[in-house]
């Protein structure tokens, strides 16, 4: 007998994870190539060369237990040092080994972070469409996940209704940018009114208002658009940041935390965070792959595979009908469905061996998510059955 | 502001971690050498070869996609089947891949186990002493953790006050064996018993009682003994497994949870082990590392060295007046120390450069805790300052 809580997770097991069971078996009916999983965001671009290097030097040159012993919960200091060094060059602004606390991925990240603020009913606000996960890392800590919606024209918050949304209760506020689902940056100017409504509010509360940026695709950004990089604009913030798009290593759980020099009560919440880390039972991020990203700092995967792929499917949709926000960033197009009904949408596209994600999922019905990190040659492929679903509803 | 339980857990963060810190402080005044740090479980004994020469075959012969990429929340399904072959072969029990959930070493097990199974107010019984982050991993999840006490002649669990500490709460029990601090191996008559009772109280109360066993020091056994494998003896079963002390390998953060075929709700058990994985933010074991000890299974550290260590120390304890139950397993001895007070003691032992960790922090007093997980060399170095420290007491 599993625990209520759990029992209704796996009852509402995710519909993400669900598609890719749904796709395995179309696949198998159809043949691989004549299903198109536009699902998940698994990325298929390559690590950068530079990786496999860094793994052999690492292994040959240091070390074993070293390499693979315990360190800090915070993580290697060398690595902390340069991964600081790296953000005050790249951002111009002052850091160092102390702001950095390495985590498993970023979703290692959140979780202690959300652990190291929350008391029980406290509230976090997020953005609709918004990752759902974040619902899930909110309740882990007996916290409460309020969704507060984005100008629907422009995927940017809408920032009157955020200021609506804050009581004395709101302890921290997660944004997501590029964003997961709809692929959009938030604006400077976005950056710079969250920031100033955050500050007005904790006076008027008298509380501490904790900005949390999700920064997993922080790298994946095009035609030279520029990420506002948020420790600049507000002092009570964290970044989590994570390795897994940008150098294509999801499954090796490694990324970081920044936490502002000038954060509330500093000293109290990096400890916090160590012990947070140890406590949840991450104790510290996989020690080979901190070492190696230490010497990959500079490398990135190839972008260009990506916004070939996002050009492709985004010129072609509008083409036939769809209305889509044009993303600059990470690897998701988020358009409008063609009926109100979500859900139903995606079963219709499903007769057309397409798997998308209704938007319902993301906390903003009446849209879907496309992953677009899939192969060129493959989305090439998909888009007549991209025409087909459409002439059911625009004939 | 940080959360208020983390405020807690802040003041009285880890005397081991402090001890660590003081270590360092000493070793800045004396020099290194002579400095006697028996307070941490950090294997100081080389990983084996083939560690190094799995990870150059896994990066140069398998796609980095695969490698570094998302698999299932369970882990690689080729991985798991060999893990499954491999404790079929060494225990001569029936297991496939469907039993194995892969996860960040134990201590991620532990808690994605207790994510799985507890409701608020549960209560998780552990014997002892026992390893003080069960407590702080039952509270993350808002259970209750119930402390049984051993027999202090052979810290086998104390079966008569087990068996009424259970109530109607009681949904798990954890043990650990070889166990961390005493280094005791619980007997086969132990495990039958404690089966028996908890079989006994499920009937009696109409309840399931799970019992987890925590698995770290698994291989670390010395003279032939054995360690019964549960999975035989109690049907409610799992095991969290580590590669952390068998393999040296405690920076990777690389397990996995064995659950028994059939026990009560298995399918709803392994789907909500998934969910739990993927929303307390670990998603996965890290991919790289699974697929090296798949490649592993066969290797071990070698165990000599530490035997030798408990040897040498032991005896020389023993001689010059301590009084220790001979340990037949993992890297630490629980000798009681010389007056009531442990705290007092361990501070005593500090004027002669000996970090030990007072019984108190494993639920335990009038005892300490020596890890011998250095040097033989050191150990040698360090018998004239127990030595002195004895002569305090017992001239």
């Amino acid at each position: 007998m599993i625990s209520k809580i759990m029992m209704d997770y796996v009852a509402n097991s995710s519909v993400i994870r669900a598609m890719f069971e749904e796709g395995k078996k179309l696949s198998k009916i159809y043949g691989e190539e004549n299903v198109f999983d536009f699902s998940l965001g698994n990325p298929n671009v390559e690590p950068p060369d530079s990786i496999k290097k860094a793994v052999v030097e690492v292994i040959s040159e240091e070390s074993p237990n070293l390499v693979h012993g315990y360190m800090s919960n915070s993580g290697y200091l060398d690595v902390r040092a340069s991964i600081a060094d790296n953000i005050c060059k790249k951002h111009n602004i002052n850091l160092n080994e102390d702001n950095i606390v390495m985590t498993c991925g970023a979703a290692g990240g959140l979780n202690i972070l959300l652990k190291t603020l929350l008391d029980p009913g406290d509230e976090v606000i997020s953005f609709s469409p918004f990752f759902g996960e974040y619902a899930n890392y909110v309740r882990n800590f007996n916290g409460k996940l309020v969704i507060s919606p984005s100008n629907i024209d422009t995927f940017q918050p809408d920032l009157e209704s955020f200021k609506d949304s804050i009581t004395a209760k709101t302890k921290a506020v997660i944004i997501n940018s590029p964003n997961n689902p709809t692929g959009v940056v938030y604006s400077e100017d976005t950056i710079k009114n969250l920031s100033e409504i955050l500050e007005e509010k904790q006076r008027e509360l008298g509380s501490s208002i904790y900005l949390i940026s999700d920064e997993p695709y922080r790298e994946i950004v095009y035609d030279g658009v520029k990420v506002p990089y948020i420790l600049k604009y507000y002092k009570n913030s964290f970044i989590a940041y994570s390795f897994s798009k940008s150098l294509s290593l999801p499954g090796e759980r490694i990324g970081y935390i920044v936490c502002h020099s000038e954060i509330e009560d500093f000293n109290n919440v990096i400890q916090a965070l160590n012990v947070a880390n140890r406590i949840l039972g991450f104790v510290n991020a996989p020690s080979l792959f901190q070492r190696v990203i230490g010497k990959c700092l500079d490398s990135e995967v190839d972008i260009n595979i990506y916004k070939k792929n996002r050009d492709l499917l985004y010129n072609h949709l509008i083409k036939i009908g769809f209305s889509c926000v044009k993303p600059d960033g990470a690897f998701y197009l988020f358009p409008k469905s063609l009926i109100p009904d979500d859900r139903e949408f995606a079963k219709e596209a499903k007769k057309f061996n397409l798997l998308i994600v209704p938007g319902s999922t993301f906390g903003c019905p009446e849209h879907f998510r496309l992953s677009y990190c899939i192969s060129y040659d493959k989305i090439e492929r998909s888009l007549p059955q991209f025409d087909k679903l459409a002439q059911v509803y625009l004939k």
